[in-house]
Protein backbone atom coordinates (compact mmCIF):
# COMPACT_ATOMS: atom_id res chain seq x y z
CA UNK A 1 0.00 0.00 0.00
CA UNK A 2 1.41 3.54 -0.90
CA UNK A 3 1.42 6.03 1.62
CA UNK A 4 -0.89 8.59 3.44
CA UNK A 5 -0.81 11.86 0.99
CA UNK A 6 -0.44 14.77 2.35
CA UNK A 7 -1.10 18.39 1.90
CA UNK A 8 -1.80 22.18 3.29
CA UNK A 9 -4.18 24.82 2.33
CA UNK A 10 -2.90 28.29 3.88
CA UNK A 11 -3.16 31.96 3.46
CA UNK A 12 -0.27 33.96 2.87
CA UNK A 13 1.17 37.66 2.87
CA UNK A 14 3.25 39.15 0.19
CA UNK A 15 6.03 39.09 2.71
CA UNK A 16 5.69 35.11 3.32
CA UNK A 17 4.06 35.62 6.90
CA UNK A 18 0.68 33.29 7.47
CA UNK A 19 0.22 35.46 10.84
CA UNK A 20 0.94 38.89 12.50
CA UNK A 21 3.67 38.65 15.08
CA UNK A 22 1.32 37.76 18.01
CA UNK A 23 -0.37 35.29 16.03
CA UNK A 24 -2.89 37.69 14.62
CA UNK A 25 -5.10 36.54 11.62
CA UNK A 26 -7.53 39.60 11.22
CA UNK A 27 -5.52 41.09 8.35
CA UNK A 28 -6.83 38.07 6.30
CA UNK A 29 -10.41 38.99 6.10
CA UNK A 30 -9.03 43.04 6.25
CA UNK A 31 -9.07 43.64 2.37
CA UNK A 32 -12.88 44.64 2.25
CA UNK A 33 -15.11 43.62 -0.55
CA UNK A 34 -17.93 40.95 -0.83
CA UNK A 35 -16.58 37.86 0.57
CA UNK A 36 -14.93 35.30 -1.71
CA UNK A 37 -14.97 31.36 -1.41
CA UNK A 38 -11.29 30.05 -1.66
CA UNK A 39 -12.31 27.00 -1.94
CA UNK A 40 -11.51 25.39 1.99
CA UNK A 41 -14.95 23.64 2.31
CA UNK A 42 -14.44 21.23 -0.31
CA UNK A 43 -10.38 20.74 0.37
CA UNK A 44 -11.37 20.05 4.18
CA UNK A 45 -13.91 17.78 3.24
CA UNK A 46 -11.49 15.82 0.87
CA UNK A 47 -8.82 14.83 3.55
CA UNK A 48 -9.61 12.54 6.78
CA UNK A 49 -7.59 13.92 9.45
CA UNK A 50 -6.03 17.46 9.94
CA UNK A 51 -2.14 16.98 11.74
CA UNK A 52 -1.38 20.61 13.39
CA UNK A 53 1.55 22.01 15.05
CA UNK A 54 0.77 23.23 19.41
CA UNK A 55 0.78 26.42 18.55
CA UNK A 56 -1.57 26.59 15.87
CA UNK A 57 -4.20 24.33 18.01
CA UNK A 58 -3.35 27.82 20.44
CA UNK A 59 -4.40 30.39 18.22
CA UNK A 60 -7.07 27.70 16.56
CA UNK A 61 -8.92 26.66 19.93
CA UNK A 62 -9.60 30.41 20.76
CA UNK A 63 -11.73 30.69 17.22
CA UNK A 64 -15.34 31.46 18.04
CA UNK A 65 -16.11 28.67 16.07
CA UNK A 66 -13.53 25.44 15.53
CA UNK A 67 -13.29 25.55 11.58
CA UNK A 68 -11.90 21.54 11.34
CA UNK A 69 -15.90 20.11 11.98
CA UNK A 70 -16.18 16.64 12.54
CA UNK A 71 -12.52 16.00 11.37
CA UNK A 72 -10.31 13.95 13.86
CA UNK A 73 -7.59 16.54 14.59
CA UNK A 74 -4.47 15.59 15.19
CA UNK A 75 -1.73 17.88 17.48
CA UNK A 76 1.95 17.25 16.94
CA UNK A 77 3.26 18.15 20.65
CA UNK A 78 5.48 17.07 23.78
CA UNK A 79 2.95 18.93 26.14
CA UNK A 80 -0.71 17.80 25.94
CA UNK A 81 -3.38 19.64 26.39
CA UNK A 82 -7.21 19.64 27.06
CA UNK A 83 -8.85 18.27 24.11
CA UNK A 84 -12.24 20.09 23.69
CA UNK A 85 -12.87 18.53 20.13
CA UNK A 86 -11.60 14.79 20.84
CA UNK A 87 -7.69 16.00 19.09
CA UNK A 88 -5.22 13.34 19.99
CA UNK A 89 -1.95 14.61 20.81
CA UNK A 90 1.62 12.92 19.98
CA UNK A 91 5.08 13.86 19.19
CA UNK A 92 7.38 12.34 16.42
CA UNK A 93 9.68 12.91 13.39
CA UNK A 94 7.26 13.42 10.56
CA UNK A 95 7.70 10.08 8.74
CA UNK A 96 7.14 8.31 12.27
CA UNK A 97 4.34 10.09 12.93
CA UNK A 98 2.70 9.64 9.29
CA UNK A 99 3.35 5.79 9.94
CA UNK A 100 1.42 6.16 13.29
CA UNK A 101 -1.25 7.78 11.36
CA UNK A 102 -1.44 5.87 8.20
CA UNK A 103 -1.76 2.98 11.10
CA UNK A 104 -5.16 4.21 12.88
CA UNK A 105 -6.58 4.56 8.83
CA UNK A 106 -5.39 8.34 7.80
CA UNK A 107 -4.69 8.52 4.19
CA UNK A 108 -5.52 11.84 2.99
CA UNK A 109 -3.97 14.31 5.73
CA UNK A 110 -4.39 18.01 6.38
CA UNK A 111 -1.55 19.81 7.52
CA UNK A 112 -2.02 22.59 9.15
CA UNK A 113 0.26 25.34 10.22
CA UNK A 114 3.85 26.85 9.46
CA UNK A 115 6.01 24.75 11.76
CA UNK A 116 3.96 21.35 10.79
CA UNK A 117 3.60 22.30 6.94
CA UNK A 118 7.63 22.97 7.50
CA UNK A 119 8.89 19.75 8.60
CA UNK A 120 7.20 17.75 6.42
CA UNK A 121 8.47 19.69 3.16
CA UNK A 122 12.27 19.27 4.80
CA UNK A 123 11.58 15.65 5.42
CA UNK A 124 9.78 15.18 1.83
CA UNK A 125 6.96 14.46 3.12
CA UNK A 126 4.36 17.28 1.67
CA UNK A 127 2.80 16.18 -1.35
CA UNK A 128 0.12 19.27 -1.94
CA UNK A 129 0.17 22.96 -1.24
CA UNK A 130 -1.83 25.58 -1.43
CA UNK A 131 -1.20 29.14 -1.05
CA UNK A 132 -3.24 32.00 -0.98
CA UNK A 133 -1.32 34.95 -1.54
CA UNK A 134 -3.12 38.15 -0.21
CA UNK A 135 -2.24 41.65 -1.84
CA UNK A 136 -0.33 42.67 1.27
CA UNK A 137 3.12 43.28 3.08
CA UNK A 138 2.56 42.72 6.78
CA UNK A 139 6.00 43.50 7.56
CA UNK A 140 6.38 41.77 10.37
CA UNK A 141 4.66 38.15 11.72
CA UNK A 142 4.73 34.22 11.65
CA UNK A 143 6.48 32.90 8.41
CA UNK A 144 4.91 29.99 6.59
CA UNK A 145 8.04 28.30 5.63
CA UNK A 146 10.43 28.33 8.50
CA UNK A 147 13.61 25.38 8.48
CA UNK A 148 12.53 23.65 5.13
CA UNK A 149 15.85 21.83 4.24
CA UNK A 150 17.43 22.15 1.12
CA UNK A 151 16.32 23.63 -1.84
CA UNK A 152 12.88 21.45 -3.06
CA UNK A 153 11.15 22.57 -6.61
CA UNK A 154 7.43 21.74 -7.10
CA UNK A 155 4.48 21.83 -9.81
CA UNK A 156 2.58 23.99 -10.44
CA UNK A 157 -0.90 22.78 -10.75
CA UNK A 158 -3.27 26.01 -10.80
CA UNK A 159 -3.46 29.14 -10.66
CA UNK A 160 -6.50 31.32 -10.04
CA UNK A 161 -6.88 35.05 -8.80
CA UNK A 162 -10.01 37.03 -7.25
CA UNK A 163 -11.51 40.15 -7.65
CA UNK A 164 -10.02 40.53 -3.73
CA UNK A 165 -6.80 40.70 -5.33
CA UNK A 166 -5.75 37.35 -3.68
CA UNK A 167 -3.95 34.59 -6.09
CA UNK A 168 -4.64 31.07 -5.00
CA UNK A 169 -1.56 28.91 -6.59
CA UNK A 170 -1.81 24.91 -5.89
CA UNK A 171 1.71 23.11 -6.20
CA UNK A 172 2.09 19.12 -5.95
CA UNK A 173 5.70 17.76 -5.09
CA UNK A 174 6.84 16.15 -8.01
CA UNK A 175 4.71 13.32 -9.06
CA UNK A 176 2.76 13.52 -6.10
CA UNK A 177 -0.50 15.32 -5.18
CA UNK A 178 -4.15 14.12 -3.43
CA UNK A 179 -5.24 13.23 -7.03
CA UNK A 180 -8.21 15.62 -6.96
CA UNK B 1 4.07 68.25 -11.97
CA UNK B 2 3.54 64.54 -10.53
CA UNK B 3 5.97 62.97 -9.02
CA UNK B 4 8.11 60.24 -10.97
CA UNK B 5 6.72 56.77 -10.57
CA UNK B 6 9.05 53.78 -9.67
CA UNK B 7 8.51 50.14 -10.14
CA UNK B 8 10.27 46.71 -9.53
CA UNK B 9 10.61 43.77 -11.36
CA UNK B 10 11.62 40.44 -9.33
CA UNK B 11 12.16 36.71 -9.38
CA UNK B 12 11.36 35.47 -6.12
CA UNK B 13 10.84 31.89 -4.47
CA UNK B 14 7.70 30.57 -2.66
CA UNK B 15 9.75 30.97 0.63
CA UNK B 16 10.28 34.85 -0.37
CA UNK B 17 13.98 35.04 -1.49
CA UNK B 18 15.21 37.03 -4.23
CA UNK B 19 19.16 34.91 -3.76
CA UNK B 20 20.61 32.35 -2.27
CA UNK B 21 22.52 32.98 1.43
CA UNK B 22 25.79 33.91 -0.66
CA UNK B 23 23.85 35.89 -3.41
CA UNK B 24 23.39 32.93 -5.80
CA UNK B 25 21.21 33.20 -8.50
CA UNK B 26 21.95 30.03 -10.32
CA UNK B 27 18.69 28.13 -9.06
CA UNK B 28 16.59 31.26 -11.31
CA UNK B 29 17.67 29.00 -14.44
CA UNK B 30 17.72 25.51 -12.94
CA UNK B 31 14.39 24.11 -13.37
CA UNK B 32 14.93 23.08 -16.96
CA UNK B 33 12.56 22.85 -19.70
CA UNK B 34 12.69 25.45 -22.72
CA UNK B 35 13.32 29.14 -22.56
CA UNK B 36 10.49 31.39 -21.49
CA UNK B 37 10.45 35.43 -22.02
CA UNK B 38 9.16 36.82 -18.87
CA UNK B 39 9.05 40.02 -20.00
CA UNK B 40 11.97 42.22 -18.48
CA UNK B 41 13.47 43.38 -21.98
CA UNK B 42 9.80 45.19 -22.44
CA UNK B 43 9.72 46.31 -18.47
CA UNK B 44 13.11 47.69 -18.99
CA UNK B 45 12.59 49.51 -22.34
CA UNK B 46 9.88 51.56 -20.41
CA UNK B 47 11.52 52.90 -17.47
CA UNK B 48 14.55 55.80 -18.10
CA UNK B 49 16.50 55.30 -15.11
CA UNK B 50 17.97 52.19 -12.93
CA UNK B 51 18.55 52.80 -9.20
CA UNK B 52 19.48 49.87 -7.09
CA UNK B 53 21.59 49.08 -3.51
CA UNK B 54 25.17 48.40 -3.11
CA UNK B 55 24.84 44.72 -2.43
CA UNK B 56 23.03 44.68 -5.91
CA UNK B 57 25.39 46.22 -7.89
CA UNK B 58 28.31 44.29 -6.41
CA UNK B 59 26.23 41.43 -7.70
CA UNK B 60 25.29 42.49 -11.23
CA UNK B 61 28.86 44.07 -11.95
CA UNK B 62 30.14 40.43 -11.83
CA UNK B 63 27.76 39.51 -13.87
CA UNK B 64 29.17 38.51 -17.42
CA UNK B 65 26.65 40.70 -19.18
CA UNK B 66 25.11 44.03 -18.01
CA UNK B 67 21.42 43.43 -17.91
CA UNK B 68 20.66 47.21 -18.08
CA UNK B 69 21.46 48.06 -21.35
CA UNK B 70 22.43 51.98 -21.94
CA UNK B 71 20.07 52.56 -19.51
CA UNK B 72 21.33 55.56 -16.82
CA UNK B 73 22.06 53.63 -13.68
CA UNK B 74 22.31 54.94 -9.98
CA UNK B 75 23.31 53.01 -6.83
CA UNK B 76 22.51 53.94 -3.42
CA UNK B 77 25.80 53.72 -1.56
CA UNK B 78 27.58 55.77 1.25
CA UNK B 79 30.17 54.10 -0.85
CA UNK B 80 30.96 54.90 -3.90
CA UNK B 81 33.06 52.82 -6.49
CA UNK B 82 34.56 52.43 -9.91
CA UNK B 83 31.58 53.62 -12.74
CA UNK B 84 32.43 51.21 -15.66
CA UNK B 85 28.72 51.87 -17.16
CA UNK B 86 28.49 54.79 -16.38
CA UNK B 87 26.48 54.30 -12.80
CA UNK B 88 26.32 57.28 -10.83
CA UNK B 89 26.42 56.90 -6.71
CA UNK B 90 24.26 58.63 -4.64
CA UNK B 91 22.75 58.49 -0.81
CA UNK B 92 20.04 59.42 1.16
CA UNK B 93 16.46 59.03 1.93
CA UNK B 94 13.84 57.43 -0.43
CA UNK B 95 11.81 60.97 -0.81
CA UNK B 96 15.05 62.85 -1.56
CA UNK B 97 16.83 60.77 -3.24
CA UNK B 98 13.44 60.07 -6.20
CA UNK B 99 13.68 64.53 -6.05
CA UNK B 100 17.06 64.48 -7.06
CA UNK B 101 16.48 61.64 -9.89
CA UNK B 102 13.36 63.61 -10.59
CA UNK B 103 15.69 66.94 -11.09
CA UNK B 104 17.90 65.37 -13.22
CA UNK B 105 15.02 64.25 -15.82
CA UNK B 106 14.25 60.82 -14.08
CA UNK B 107 9.80 59.97 -15.13
CA UNK B 108 9.74 56.36 -14.74
CA UNK B 109 12.58 54.38 -12.32
CA UNK B 110 13.20 51.06 -12.48
CA UNK B 111 13.88 49.94 -8.49
CA UNK B 112 16.15 46.88 -8.09
CA UNK B 113 17.29 44.60 -5.34
CA UNK B 114 15.66 43.79 -2.08
CA UNK B 115 16.99 46.48 -0.06
CA UNK B 116 15.88 49.66 -2.38
CA UNK B 117 12.60 48.07 -2.78
CA UNK B 118 11.86 47.39 0.65
CA UNK B 119 12.97 51.22 1.50
CA UNK B 120 10.72 52.45 -0.93
CA UNK B 121 8.23 50.37 0.33
CA UNK B 122 7.92 51.26 3.84
CA UNK B 123 8.28 54.67 2.65
CA UNK B 124 5.34 54.94 0.35
CA UNK B 125 7.47 54.97 -2.73
CA UNK B 126 6.86 52.15 -4.65
CA UNK B 127 4.27 52.41 -7.01
CA UNK B 128 4.14 49.17 -9.05
CA UNK B 129 5.90 45.72 -8.30
CA UNK B 130 5.99 42.80 -10.67
CA UNK B 131 6.81 39.52 -8.90
CA UNK B 132 8.01 36.58 -10.62
CA UNK B 133 7.17 33.84 -8.10
CA UNK B 134 9.36 30.69 -9.05
CA UNK B 135 7.72 27.12 -7.92
CA UNK B 136 10.87 26.30 -5.66
CA UNK B 137 11.36 26.59 -1.61
CA UNK B 138 15.57 27.47 -1.40
CA UNK B 139 15.69 27.25 2.85
CA UNK B 140 17.21 30.00 3.18
CA UNK B 141 18.69 33.03 1.02
CA UNK B 142 18.29 36.86 0.70
CA UNK B 143 14.71 38.12 1.06
CA UNK B 144 12.87 40.49 -0.98
CA UNK B 145 11.11 42.06 1.62
CA UNK B 146 13.44 43.34 4.72
CA UNK B 147 12.47 46.32 6.66
CA UNK B 148 9.21 47.45 4.92
CA UNK B 149 7.24 49.24 7.35
CA UNK B 150 3.77 49.43 8.34
CA UNK B 151 1.33 46.58 6.52
CA UNK B 152 0.74 47.79 3.34
CA UNK B 153 -1.80 46.55 0.84
CA UNK B 154 -1.31 46.64 -3.20
CA UNK B 155 -3.72 45.94 -5.66
CA UNK B 156 -3.14 43.11 -8.11
CA UNK B 157 -3.30 44.23 -11.81
CA UNK B 158 -1.91 41.02 -14.06
CA UNK B 159 -1.33 37.66 -12.97
CA UNK B 160 0.15 35.01 -15.70
CA UNK B 161 1.43 31.52 -15.02
CA UNK B 162 4.72 29.84 -17.56
CA UNK B 163 4.74 26.39 -18.54
CA UNK B 164 8.29 26.23 -16.15
CA UNK B 165 5.62 26.59 -13.14
CA UNK B 166 6.87 30.43 -12.41
CA UNK B 167 4.04 32.42 -12.02
CA UNK B 168 4.17 36.11 -12.51
CA UNK B 169 2.28 38.63 -10.12
CA UNK B 170 1.49 42.54 -10.90
CA UNK B 171 0.52 44.57 -8.06
CA UNK B 172 0.58 48.67 -8.14
CA UNK B 173 0.11 50.93 -4.95
CA UNK B 174 -3.18 52.11 -4.46
CA UNK B 175 -4.16 54.34 -7.51
CA UNK B 176 -0.17 54.65 -8.91
CA UNK B 177 1.08 52.57 -11.76
CA UNK B 178 3.56 53.17 -14.70
CA UNK B 179 0.05 53.52 -16.80
CA UNK B 180 1.42 50.54 -19.18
Amino acid sequence: MSRARTAAFLGMSLDGCIAGPQDELDWLGRQGGPPEDHGFEPFLAGVDLVLMGRRTWDVVRAFPSWPYGEKPVAVLTHRPGEARHGERFLAGEPAEVLQRLEAGGARRIYLDGGAVVSQFLAAGLLDELTISVLPVVLGAGIRLFQETGPERWLQLREHRAWPSGLVQLRYAAPDRSLGR
